[in-house]
Order: C-alpha cells, then structure tokens, then sequence
C-alpha cells in the first residue's frame, strides 16, 4: 500500500475510491450456502417468485465484498481497518454481473479519551454498481492512530 | 421450519435463541483471505503484535455467520429474514475455538404505509460466545409479512 493515511492526515469531506469488483451469480450462491441459504439468494428460479424478484446477493456478501474492497485501497488506514461498529442500509440488491465500487467520505473526527493513540474516524461509504445507483449505504466507526503521541 | 411468525405473531420483548456454531481458526482465515485480508485475520503470528494480540475473526465473518444462526431457525420470519438495514456494534473479537449463539429480542414493530402487506420489525440480536461475553451487538429492521391484509 503506498498511502498511510494516519489520523493528522484526514480532514472532513475527504473522499476515496475504491477498485471495483465483479460479482458472479457463482459467489452470490456460494457465499448463500455459507452464509445466508435463503432462496433467493441461492436459486434463480425460487428468486423469481420472492420478494426479489430474481437472483440477489446477501446483504452480507455486499458488506463483504465493501469491505475487500475498502482494504484494496479503498480507504489506505494506518494498520488497518479496525471497526468498532457500524450501520448498514441496502437500497437495492445486488445481482449477477453487478460491478461494484466504493466511494467513502470522512464525516466525523473525534478523539478517544480512554485511547489517546488513536481516534474516531466516521466514514460514509456508498456502494454503487455499474448503472451509478447505490446499493448499499455504510457507515462506520474506525480506529485511526497517531501519527505522533 | 416448523414455525413461521408473522407481523401479528410478533410482541415487544418476545425473545428467540438461535442454535450455536464454532468458528474454527481455518474458516477465519478462510473468510479473510475472500473479503477481509488484513494480517491479524490471516496469520496468527502477525496478529500476535496487531491490535487483537491474536488471530481474530474478521467482524463481517461474525456478522454472517449471525445471519447463518438466524436463518437456520434462530430468528423464524414467515417468508425469509429480509433486512432494510441494521447497525452492528463489535464489543470483543471473535477467536478460533470460539462457540457463538445469538440470542434475538423484538424491540420495534412499525407500520409500513408504502408497503401494506409487511411491516418493519426491529430486533436486537446479541451474539455471545461460550464464557456468554457478548462478542456482536446486531439491531435489525427486518420485513415481515402479515398473515391478512
């Protein structure tokens, strides 16, 4: 990683891209069967009649693939990216052939009394697919350290 | 599945155990290196000097395997667990050898005016590991369908 983005160096607004990622009507069922073995995410044909109205990914394969996604890169933390929680919203699913990319931008900065090495960074991540729309929309918390103490 | 709740089976504080599951060191490694390859989830030696202090679950392994517990009968929603959003809270990492259950309360139940058929019931989910620390705090706002329209 060429960047070490350390909690001096971020500032609100800031903003980051990310790579982007291709997801396979493959992983979308792989991951279902691990993870999520709901119908329609692990069959086309039992999608059709669902809520979905056809194939869709986990919501959990969406906030795994933004998180590969954010550590290719897309956000370049100082040791890594360490969560302390976070908010999730699915706008729209995810399908097969769906290629996803992240936008982040930093909205809060605030000190850790009870961890003066590091502080808390909010950051905004919209995940958007080819056609621009967001499908999910993810905040979270993140421990940034010092560059200096 | 032998019960499927719907909007009017459903009450505030109505609470719902899921069966439990051991996370082993070779599925967090496993999952880290798909969606999460930092060093602390990838390689003992070199989480021993990271923040963990040790091999560590990445939080979105834990946050899917909570949603394996829940759809394997932890949480019966008539028609499938469908979420709008949630907000995940990591109190402690998830470790190998550790055996997670998640225990579910019904926290919220609202009205949907543009959506008739469902309504929006929001759950607390607190994931515990087998010494009963909780190791996720996971609020979801979940579809659920009504028996009668």
């Amino acid at each position: 990683m060429s960047i070490a983005l350390y909690l001096e160096d971020l500032a609100l607004g800031q903003t980051y891209h990310s790579r982007t990622y291709e997801v396979t009507a493959e992983e979308i069922k792989d991951f279902a069967s691990k993870y999520d073995p709901q119908p329609f995410h692990l069959d086309e044909e039992a999608a059709k009649d669902s809520f979905f109205g056809g194939l869709a990914a986990s919501g959990w394969l969406t906030a795994s693939i933004t998180m590969r996604l954010l550590v290719d890169g897309g956000l370049p933390v100082a040791g890594g990216l360490i969560g302390a929680g976070c908010e999730l919203t699915w706008t729209r699913p995810t399908r097969p052939g769906d290629v996803l990319q992240v936008e982040s931008e930093v909205i809060e900065i605030a000190a850790m009394p009870t961890r003066p090495t590091s502080g808390l960074v909010t950051v905004r991540s919209r995940v958007r697919n080819q056609d621009k729309k967001v499908v999910q929309i993810f905040v979270a918390r993140l421990l940034v350290p010092r560059k200096t103490i």
